[in-house]
């Protein structure tokens, strides 16, 4: 027989478990091309809880979405020279429609910065113009030659892609860090996840950008995961693409840009932090259903009663908003059931049986502790369970900060820097001098890179050359 | 000075009336590959109002979302052979990643059939996992090389497909209905639009249908516009897909199976039909902006008072749910406003001036008609506004319905409907044998199709070849 539930434990075999847990809680599929997943109907349910929560601050933000098309001719991927050679050796390419070949072969988008700002140069006239803030929810491809992940490292994925232009430095700027605070409130308040953020050394930012902005998780197995970045393209575009425009004081200038995203991989830190052995855990705030009911009767004796309980509860969830589900199905066991939702990451579950049933009783269990609590049926049970649900997102996130908090280290000995990166797990903070040579030095050493700078000046020496060093650093592995 | 508004006339030059409306009211800019489009801010907000309403309405009915990959494998599109002939001169081919050629070349997805029915033969085990609903909100690709047009053909569309799979015929039959009734309804209600309904030829249909039913527009110039498709796909997928399962009885069966989809093509359909000599007229139920309101002043003196007023009945219909927008931009005059806004074929224009202040008085201008009203600042406007958008959703349809009914003819001389094919425009309804031979002898001498075949049995002769007649049809030349 088929075992049903995850068959890794989380701490013994961490990757395994994580695939596990992606198909077995039916996320994701793999497809017959390497590479490229299916985002299944329980996993795209996640992600459109994501998309609806992040669309509405875009737009409170001023953003407005936009589509743009799938191919971009190679000429327009060509003329920012940094950021097609970032990109040429991951693109797709088309050359054929039908039996013909195609003169000027087409890309198909590894992101859209090229294609939009070719239309941006059209459409920007005038500082009346500015700023123009466009996001695009879409699939981009880039070749993954390295061992693929479902969510972390697949050749297409689904993200959005903001793109805005701004009269100033100043105002591109602003927009950069306002991004950056967007993505990280949205990941503390409803995923329940701590990040560090920081900007990226220019070895590891976008290419074509003045300077990346990057939100970082800390995965159990230590490593790191980019979890959004935000970027100040300064006029590093709009000088090749001519994005132009008539300024208030009747002189024309280049417009200041920036972009900025986050993909389905938000769904994979999800996973890796929050999940236990028995499968995912899903924070109630993005979770598809936030509350399982099943019933559980042997016999007829009271199953006409307890099914009107269950739905009058229903019922009252419904109207206050709660997403729940009741698992009615007769071809399982409620053991079987309380198994499959517990793999799914159902927040609550509430049982009802025909003893619960006389003595005016609820049971509720809450997937992230396995607590169990009574609370009467007569006593509006709706509002209990909407306390635990609020009860559940801070305790997830209570969680993943101690987790989070003891993967960081802070080390000032060059050996003892490495040995931590090469035995240990997690992030060290250390002193940097900013330099190329001692950043490469650390990655052949140890595999681990720069992973972000933190903003404040310091005064300390580098860990690697001893020379003065200008900021505090995380160093760590990475997915 | 370039003109800014729409300078032919719809009835004039209907084509480039048509071009001139959706670029100069900022639906969609061109790309730089032929075929393909830019859909702008405004025009997305439109898509988005139309998904967000059929989204629900598949929720309702029980569909899913879900995504699947964008490449699909040539052998994998190939396995349904008629399907396979009927895209592949179509196709865009992915032959090389970076500078590497692919020893398999992929497809970008023309329709997702192939690629999804691969998975559902591997999800689908037993009669329990049945009815599987799956919607998917993607682009596909299919080079066009007729002359293309924004909206109604281009090389790569946004639209919706749904798959489902069933235990019998009858239940994939009726979903094949219940989708074709749930376009129409949306069409009607929405888009206020009258469309026919009918079932294809088998010329016609879907490659790799038993059959196709059809929701047909009728255009301004007469010719038919495919708005929506809804396949009744049989078991011709699920055996080359060996999707099977265990049925109630015990036994293996083959799934039947049905996919429906819509595409932006709706855009296309409204702005052809409601449009008029000044642009755009966009029905309020799904007008990005329902009511722009026009503060008119030329000097300081009751500008702050007229701003006051404004924010308040802005106010009352953000309270009541209306999407309005405050066109209170100092660098144009109201004229240009008034002509801008009715360009993009905002449903309603509240003005106020200086006078309208004394007299307690808002005035109030229809799109459609271009009625002016007064309606009492004090007597609770936005309540009067919200019954006038339904009212001007109402005429909008009844001004469709009119001009579809003026589009059809009944015709049962082979020479007149000849004659009205070939010089007049519009819909003819005939008697038809069923024969591929009629069929195509009126398609070779006036180069129209057999748009729908309508359910009903009749006892005539056939308008061509005169032997005894099955159906009624419409025959029409198409976009």
């Amino acid at each position: 027989m088929v075992k049903i539930g995850i068959t890794e434990k989380k701490d013994e075999n961490f990757s395994e478990w994580y695939t596990q847990t992606v198909l077995k809680a039916e996320l994701i599929d793999y497809s017959q091309v390497k590479g490229f997943i299916i985002l299944r109907e329980y996993g795209f349910s996640i992600w459109e809880n994501i998309q609806s929560i992040l669309d509405k601050k875009f737009k409170k933000d001023g953003t407005k979405n936009a589509y743009f098309p799938l191919l971009i001719p190679e000429s327009l991927l060509n003329r920012e020279s940094e950021h097609f050679k970032g990109f040429t050796p991951e693109v797709f390419w088309v050359t054929k429609t039908g039996d013909n070949d195609i003169e000027n072969k087409l890309a198909i988008r590894p992101t859209s910065e090229t294609i939009a700002y070719e239309s941006y140069a059209k459409w920007i006239k005038s500082w009346r113009d500015l700023p123009l803030k466009l996001n695009f929810w879409n699939s981009v491809l880039r070749a993954e030659i390295k061992d693929t992940k479902p969510f972390i490292r697949t050749s297409e994925f689904l993200w959005q892609e903001g793109h805005t232009a701004h009269e100033t430095k100043e105002e591109a700027e602003k927009q950069v860090n306002v991004m950056l605070k967007l993505y990280k409130d949205f990941v503390n308040e409803y995923l329940a996840l701590p990040i560090l953020t920081g900007k990226k050394s220019d070895k590891e930012k976008f290419v074509g950008a003045d300077y990346t902005l990057t939100l970082e998780g800390i995965m159990p197995d230590g490593k790191a995961l980019q979890m959004g970045t935000s970027h100040q393209l300064g006029q590093n575009f709009s000088k090749p693409f001519e994005i132009s425009f008539l300024g208030k004081d009747e002189k024309q200038h280049f417009v200041w840009q920036t972009s900025w995203g986050v993909s389905w991989r938000l769904m994979g830190a999800l996973i890796m932090i929050h999940g236990d052995d028995k499968g995912l855990i899903l924070p109630p705030k993005i979770a598809p259903i936030q509350v399982v009911i099943i019933p559980i009767y042997y016999d007829e004796g009271k199953k006409n009663e307890i099914i009107k309980v269950i739905e009058k509860i229903k019922e009252q969830l419904d109207e206050k908003g709660v997403r729940s589900y009741v698992d009615s199905s007769e071809q399982h066991t409620p053991g079987w059931k309380f198994n499959q939702w517990e793999m799914k990451g159902v927040p609550i579950r509430v049982e009802i049986g025909p003893k619960d049933l006389d003595n005016d009783s609820l049971v509720v269990v809450k997937r992230n502790s396995r607590d169990k609590k009574n609370i009467a049926i007569s006593d509006n049970p709706a509002d209990s369970i909407i306390k635990e649900l609020e009860v559940i997102q801070e305790e997830l996130f209570e969680s993943a900060k101690m987790k989070h908090s003891e993967m960081i280290f802070k080390s000032d000995e060059y050996n003892e820097l490495c040995n931590r990166l090469t035995n240990d797990r997690g992030f060290i903070k250390s002193a940097w001098c900013g330099s190329r040579e001692c950043e490469d030095k650390i990655k052949d050493e140890t595999g681990a890179d720069v992973r972000l700078i933190e903003d404040e000046a310091i005064s300390s020496s580098c860990i690697v050359c001893g020379n003065d060093a200008t900021n505090s650093v995380y160093f760590a592995k990475s997915y």
